[in-house]
């Protein structure tokens, strides 16, 4: 088996880690662990990449904490890899080099809520259910949802969008500020609570999918939207995944203030059918959802129709029950396992793309052609508002030869959205999965990463092997 | 007079700059001016700090002569400051080591637009009344609006924003990619026109705002938004400031989308009166734009009006016709100049700050009581939707007391705003002006900015002296 070619060596300082767990160990006591099933549980276990464990995990309890360690590890030249839940799918959390894995799961303060100002500030091991519920007397709630329950520190640290993104944005517009602890053990606060400034360079969003590598974040001050007056919408089957791109486009373009729109091909449709017993009309769906006024909603659901009906609809069916409404989000959200369940004896290697609006039908039908035309097994799910799409291949790790195929569909994927003017990522992050397409997609713009990279972090110890590799150099 | 010290000193390389004039001169022919007149006209002409001119005005026309022009000064090691417009407010523009002025205003083509994924590219001397007026027939329009028709490529390098940015956001949120010639002539383009990207560090972000320190921007992909299907608007006056806030505060809690709302207190209003020949209650008012469907913008308009009710509002004129609205908000754009007229002997020190909109109310109070307990000429404007104002104060730079007043005040108000959770520029930029407000702002985050600086800038060429003075270290 050889998938170690996304992985990149990280020289391995066996004696400064042996060391930095001395010092961990008597310094935090039970809160520094070594034991292999932890640390294997913090390499990265939700991706299809071989399992890199650090060598020892520390819980953080707060940003002098988090300081005091990174200053030890920078002594010591050790690696430090910030976990938050342990949720992203790129191999973002192993540990090439070993080292330290920094848990800030236990950093779990909602810190201030300002209704007044749309804001709050919290720990980075909030999680966003934790924080919706939190919430939920205030009127407010935090819009972006990767599926995952993941923190709000990970969600920052990875640019996580998901399906709300095409009405709120995704984190690097949900971020007002950041306190990061950064590669040298320094305190710095990113921004204000302002709601805007043009006060010198962008640090906040600098550090917002910076994946760990630039620093440690421990506290993030976050945009609140009001809970919508009213939702409502619906299931839209076609006949074709192109139907449903042109309708997606059409409504876009036409300025319809959509907050989800979602496409299901059939094989997504028939694994969710299965595994959330549902009966969705087995053919290409769009499940779409309007949040606004009584009116507003009303009025953007009749023009959707209308649009729809242009492109071949099939049939539309309302949700307008909230139960109805979150049985059918729920079955999108386990969209991942119901894949994994098509070939349960496979592992899912997840991936996604993002591209131009008007290139998403070329882009989705020539992806699902080329997984017909190779016989994988692909379901494809996509946030379409924002031409992004994912497939989950499903691969038998047992099987060389089917490991190159799905690497190869990958790789095409990958170049096929690059080429249409889009993204070898629109929101998984790059970790160790997507390194290889950055030159691509960046070009000369990678060696500017790496000029930043090194310029914060010269000794290469914050999250060493990702994004850019200066080991490699 | 004793302004200079918001001008850090730049070291002057006499011998780099002649070789690089001669040089440019046998490049470029007429493209490459010496004459004192256009000289001073691109060192920094709006703003009250002395002006600074460059030794050589450059226009280029392509990516690729800027990136000759860049390599010639990297390798003479001779200053750049990229010019658009010229309308910038806080010293951005001078050149205190002197260099060449490198003037994108001919590079002015709308390189493409792609009605169906609502962007454009455009070259950085478009300005935005001319993007406007090219997509007039496709329903779409480019919201940003600093008052002022600046260069894209200038709003950009400045992060602007302006009144429309309660609801489009600023430039940071219209930016979709750029390409930009890096301090070493290498061109790099930041993104791609996906609609969102977790592939990286975000470039894009970085160079938004970095006023021509790092790099400079040739080419900018931008969102559009479709022209919305209805507009209304108005003016609500009121008998104070803090129930202009309240009123503004209570909206934006509520939800109401509201496109733009502007405080205009009761001195800006009387000079509004008087320079554009209008008949506005003389108080503290607030005028209002709602933009959607016919059926949203009623709604929106009539909760509104409730809001304003419930906090003392004196009148409310509704301005449906479109002919009156725009002479509204072309008195509106004017505020600067009628503030002029308040004092025609006295120059304006145009300021602006940002606070959480919770603190608009105080920050606005306590700074109009400060103009007056300190008898001075200053009236107050504001995006009030973002908590952002200006104070535009008339100043005698004949005399130095005068001077002195006016610098403690803007030093007083900034430090305000910081304090109050907020920021010393919301959207003017730091140029020379606000650099020494930085550290109070940023603490730590100065040096990471001077990190970042210096490892895409080593040899400092590009705009120094703003932002981080690395001279100065």
């Amino acid at each position: 088996m050889s998938l170690t070619g996304m992985q990149l060596e990280v020289t391995r300082n066996a004696e400064g880690i042996d060391k930095a767990i001395a010092t961990l160990t008597e310094r935090f006591g039970d809160r520094c662990q070594t034991s292999m099933s932890l640390r294997e549980q913090h390499g990265h276990t939700t991706s299809w990449l071989p399992n890199q464990p650090p060598d020892a995990v520390v819980f953080a309890h707060s940003t002098e904490e988090v300081s005091e360690i990174v200053k030890l590890c920078a002594e010591l030249r050790v690696p430090i890899i910030p976990f938050g839940s342990g949720s992203s799918l790129e191999g973002h959390l192993n540990a090439p080099g070993g080292g330290i894995s920094l848990d800030l799961s236990q950093m779990n303060e909602v810190v201030a809520v300002h209704p007044e100002d749309l804001d709050c500030v919290v720990q980075p091991g909030v999680t966003r259910k934790q924080l919706n519920a939190y919430l939920r007397d205030t009127g407010l709630f935090f819009p972006i949802d990767p599926g995952a329950d993941a923190t709000i520190g990970g969600m920052t640290a990875t640019r996580a969008s998901g399906t709300n993104a095409v009405l709120y944005g995704t984190m690097k517009d949900m971020v007002l500020a950041l306190t990061v602890v950064m590669p040298d053990g320094t305190i710095v606060k990113t921004g204000s609570r302002a709601k805007k400034s043009s006060a010198g360079y962008d640090l906040t969003r600098l550090m917002v999918g910076s994946e760990g590598t630039l620093g440690v974040i421990t506290e993030i001050t976050l945009k609140l939207k009001g809970i919508p007056e009213a939702i409502s919408g619906g299931i839209a089957s076609f006949d074709s995944i192109a139907d449903c791109c042109n309708t997606v486009i059409e409504a876009v373009q036409y300025g319809i203030p959509i907050a989800r729109i979602e496409l299901l091909d059939t094989l997504t449709v028939k694994s969710v059918n299965a595994y959330s017993k549902l009966d969705l009309p087995e053919s290409p769906l769009l499940l779409v959802e309007f949040h606004g006024s009584d009116a507003g909603v009303r009025e953007q659901a009749e023009r959707f129709g209308e649009i729809a009906a242009e492109n071949s609809l099939k049939k539309f069916e309302w949700a307008t029950d909230p139960e109805e409404r979150n049985k059918l989000w729920a079955a999108r959200h386990d969209a991942y396992w119901a894949g994994l369940g098509l070939a349960p004896e496979r592992t899912g290697l997840s991936t996604d793309v993002c591209v131009p609006i008007s290139r998403l039908a070329d882009c989705v039908t020539a992806t699902h052609d080329d997984i017909e035309e190779n016989g994988l097994i692909g379901p494809i799910v996509g946030h379409v508002g924002d031409g992004n799409f994912h497939v989950l291949v499903l691969t038998d790790l047992n099987d060389p030869e089917d490991i190159a195929k799905s690497e190869a569909f990958v790789e095409r994927l990958n170049y096929r959205a690059i080429e249409m003017g889009g993204t070898c990522t629109g929101e998984h992050g790059v970790g160790q999965g997507k390194m290889k397409y950055l030159p691509k997609e960046h070009g000369a713009g990678v060696a500017v990463m790496a000029a930043v990279k090194r310029s914060l972090d010269p000794l290469n110890i914050m999250n060493p092997g990702k994004i850019v590799a200066l080991d490699a150099e």
